[in-house]
């Protein structure tokens, strides 16, 4: 499998759930800026024509992008995961929730430097509710499921880009802070943060001298 | 099954695709307002707390929130449609995208009439690449994969908020407006769109005389 990401950007949960297998893939970085693969400066809209990332190429050769496509895939291919569908359901549940209302509904336009601070300001009013409801779930949980899944990939992912975001200060929710506290140190989690932080400096440097 | 419901929201996906399987369903109407369930005033916040709807009881008696879980539920279990991997991995894909960059990125907030003028330019200016990918894609398509699938239930009740969002008119996006024009012929989508349209004129009415 190849995966196309950039540093610290969502496509860290594929990285982190490949990990997770031990799984051989082949890591593609693409400059968020230009949209270009950094090894060879070929176009990346030619892969996704969104220029988002992550993007996969499986095994056969497919293009495939979406978090929560690219996720599920890889825990049922890779992972060889056999869920119950109980458990399959709330797996895209929570894949859901995390993708529309934390991932694209709140933290990411929270991210982008271009965004007017009337919409910040809408959007954190908005998104209260969102992490509320995120604490009130994670109380007294280890993980989004009964075991470390692929959501936990995800949100963990996307937590902690508000690092950045000075509206959102996870202390005002404890169970989400613990709750991303504890991943951080899982070995997975902790290796991917500590090579894409290092990919992600570099990208900066590359910016701030071109 | 049991649907939770608000005439004209996110909701009437899953109503589409009930009614493509002539399936037998309870409708339970929701307020958008007060959170109450019409019929007997029941806190709908007991159900989701989160307020959103749609959400499911199972037959087994489980409460599924979130469109994409609900729709492959649908489509699974009420369908009872065989995807090939293939066919699953580009239905998650789809689902995926029209949930994150068209429903809770885009279109959602527009209807809000709370947001401010300067998030909706943003969110506005943002979307233009969203619908110009999805616009080439539709070109030649009659569905989003291959045949009828839930993520054409799921596309032709977010797209038809357009025509309640000023800055966005599907003519600028000729084979988005014609796949709508297409879906609304569609007998599931016609019946679903004409019987909500009446709800949502009742809703309305009585939020006025409140």
């Amino acid at each position: 499998m190849e995966l196309y990401f950039s540093p610290l950007a969502c496509s860290m949960a594929t990285r982190i759930a490949l990990y997770e297998a031990g799984a051989d893939a082949k890591f593609i970085e693409v400059d968020p800026k230009t949209k270009q693969v950094l090894a060879d400066g070929a176009d990346y809209f030619t892969v996704n024509p969104l220029g988002l990332v992550p993007a996969i190429r499986t095994a056969d050769g497919a293009i495939v992008t979406e978090n929560a496509a690219i996720l599920q895939h890889v825990a049922e291919h890779v992972w060889n995961e056999k869920l119950s569908p109980d458990e399959q359901i709330k797996l895209r549940q929570w894949l859901s929730f995390i993708g529309t209302e934390i991932h694209r509904g709140l933290l990411a336009p929270l991210l982008d430097p271009k965004i007017p601070i009337e919409a910040r300001k809408y959007l954190v009013t908005k998104g209260q509710s969102r992490l509320d409801y995120l604490n009130r779930y994670l109380e007294g949980r280890e993980f989004v499921l009964e075991r470390f899944s692929v959501a936990d990939a995800y949100l963990a992912t996307v937590l902690n880009w508000t690092r950045a975001i000075p509206e959102i200060d996870l202390a005002n929710w404890p169970a989400v802070k613990s709750y991303h506290a504890a991943m951080k140190q899982r070995p997975s989690i902790a290796k991917a943060l500590t090579e894409e932080l290092a990919l992600y400096q570099a990208e900066q440097a590359r910016h701030k001298a071109a």
